[in-house]
């Protein structure tokens, strides 16, 4: 019932691959590569160009890659010079600046905000409204709920800008905010509406306006069948590596452990 | 000068009541119904299909019903599977997803993003940028103003989600947090940017990171027309059943006092 | 590669300046004027009629002024009866209602919201996602970051609506809430995920939940180029008039100093 085919344009040295399909009153500009097996919701724009397209005489559009499989729903847009990974599956009306980098089975909720000039690994979900600020860094496995907000700037507004860094398996509650240039390490949680103002160790559960460090994530006394929920890849599959084996096999696997 | 009936597809199966427009460049899916003298705004999409749909051979698109004398702004994505009373009334860019059902004489603002699998009784506003996580319950006249976040999950990520649940008439102030499952009461009052983090009665004013009980809100000195404001439907009437006869007269006429 | 002219619709006595690019599947209403060498996006919708265009056989649709050199990317929605002046710059999918008058100069981000009946002065930056509620009054290079709401209802909901005031350079960070009529002066900041309650004077620099008084901001250990970072008009430039001369030689050259 859907692809239609209606009203779609596709620019020059545009590669698309197997089986993909493209919704109705999309754009597909220049220099985009779409990987096997992928779907472009309706009224997307991929590719979109930078702003010197507008005023330059010599505008050179970036390339723009999307790996297989992706669901990327109605009403994106992503500018050209980014490179996304595999299994790329994405909300409705999400914007994704150049030069951002997503590595494979990522999730960007609807509405998101990615300004670019950032690097994200793979396997992290962004849930519904959150915005990255340039220059953050997002690690593997990391989780971002609604309204959070990376921001880069520490004394507003000037030219130093400089995001955050979130290292593996890091969970942001709701509508926080990380102030521009912490770091915080693996397996971290922070609570719900906090101001994070400094850098945190792996484990580190924070919570407040400005964050405060509460306790170790191990001595949460949150549970699930019984064992501590965090770390949470013990504790929750769903769409990760480990989904059919378990995390610790997987580690195991991995050689880490 | 609008709806020129140019660029818009329409499915199979869908039923269009009488004196109903539909903006350019929208798309209504198969088994949708709309009530008579609805209005879809431009670049709309209704009955967008789940997930499902663009992996299994087997899909069954779900049925969608809109309610007569809709006015939904234009760039709505309102899923396959969802139920909505009359007047209903929305800004620009809201998404529903499936299996949400709302009762009648709701406003949805601009941007709102409610997340399937709730339920929304009669007379309710949400201001722009509200967010629904899945398994809230707003009842009747509950009013939620910008960023605020209905959360559903108290260990995130996990697979044990359940919304908060809001009794009639509740009013939740901008850029508030709701943690998982918690329940207010009739006639609260959450003040700006809180954290609620457990369960409050009726009448309660509560405010801050996390959010304290202040007082009743019946002896919150905020006036009008020299009378206490709350509970506030003595005092507002905008677009409410009781717009004529007065809050007072409308619950007598109801057999409620 | 982008401009051709596919499925615009234009409406009655629009005025279409030199060098101007519609992109495709835009919207130009009736009564809209837009200036020499501007640029809308794909899927934009300018001189969006107002709800009594829906349901009143009288309808006048107010005229809609835009400036020269607009860049108004794709998905904007602006209401008939806004004037904005020249060199607007604009993120995608933002939303300006009836009634908002922009200066020159002003650069709106990503999905922001313009409730309307509002006034903003030149050179004013919002970032993306920012509210600005009916009836605020935002002087001359003021600054607002993501997810902050200016509201107007202090009892909500009530019908009594004023919105905040905030004079020339202040700056406002992200996540922050002010509440209905608050009166900001000249060059104040406001800390990140602030609720503002009352007015501050001059240089004032506030921070919390609520907000309290820290210091004046030319106290604050903010650093550019071993100089005191605020107030910022002396440390940042990009897109400011003072651009090439600093800020100082610029103060002069207006007589004020
Ligand atoms: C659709 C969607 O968007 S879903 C969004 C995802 N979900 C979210 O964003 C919300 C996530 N939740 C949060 O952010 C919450 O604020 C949390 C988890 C950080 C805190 O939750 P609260 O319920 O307020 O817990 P609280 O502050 O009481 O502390 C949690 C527990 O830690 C315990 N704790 C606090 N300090 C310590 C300590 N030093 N040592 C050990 N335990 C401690 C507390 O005692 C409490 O345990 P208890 O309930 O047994 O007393
Ligand atoms: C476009 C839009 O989006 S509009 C958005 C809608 N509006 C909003 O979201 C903002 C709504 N406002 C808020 O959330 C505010 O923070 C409020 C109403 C909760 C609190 O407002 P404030 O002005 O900070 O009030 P404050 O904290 O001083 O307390 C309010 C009053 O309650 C009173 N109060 C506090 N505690 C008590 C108590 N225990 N008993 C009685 N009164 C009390 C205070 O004394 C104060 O009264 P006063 O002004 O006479 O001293
Ligand atoms: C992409 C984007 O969206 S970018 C978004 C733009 N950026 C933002 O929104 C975030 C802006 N940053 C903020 O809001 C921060 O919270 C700030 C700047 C208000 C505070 O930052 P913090 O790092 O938490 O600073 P803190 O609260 O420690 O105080 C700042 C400094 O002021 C100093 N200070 C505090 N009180 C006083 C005082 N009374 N007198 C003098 N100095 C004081 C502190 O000592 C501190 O200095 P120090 O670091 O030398 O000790």
């Amino acid at each position: 019932m859907k692809f239609n085919n209606k009203n779609i344009y596709i620019g020059q040295n545009v590669k698309i691959g197997k089986n993909v399909k493209i919704g109705d009153n999309s754009v597909i500009y220049d220099n985009v590569t779409i990987g096997d097996n992928s779907i472009i919701g309706n009224n997307s724009i991929i590719g979109e160009p930078l702003q010197e397209y507008y005023y330059s005489k010599n505008y050179n559009q970036p390339i723009t890659l999307i790996g297989e499989n992706a669901l990327i729903r109605s009403n994106a847009i992503i500018y050209a010079g980014s490179e996304i990974g595999s299994n790329f599956n994405t909300g409705h009306f999400i914007t994704i600046r150049e030069n951002t980098t997503i590595g494979n089975n990522c999730i960007i909720g609807t509405k998101c905000d990615i300004q670019g000039y950032t690097t994200i690994g793979n396997y992290v979900r962004l849930h519904s409204f959150v915005v990255i600020g340039q220059y953050s860094n997002i690690s593997n496995y990391v989780q971002i709920f609604p309204f959070v907000v990376l921001t880069n700037d520490s004394k507003p507004p000037s030219n130093e800008l400089l995001g955050p860094q979130l290292d593996e398996y890091t969970v942001i509650a709701s509508s926080t905010v990380l102030l521009a240039g912490i770091k915080l390490g693996k397996h971290c949680l922070v609570g719900a509406n906090s101001v994070v103002n400094k850098d945190y160790d792996d484990y580190s559960f924070i919570n407040g306006n400005p964050a405060k460090y509460v306790c170790d994530v191990r001595k949460l006394p949150f549970f699930t069948n019984g064992k501590r929920h965090y770390p949470w890849p013990y504790n929750y599959k769903k769409g990760m590596p480990w989904e059919e084996e378990g995390y610790g096999k997987w580690e195991k696997s991995l050689g880490n452990d």
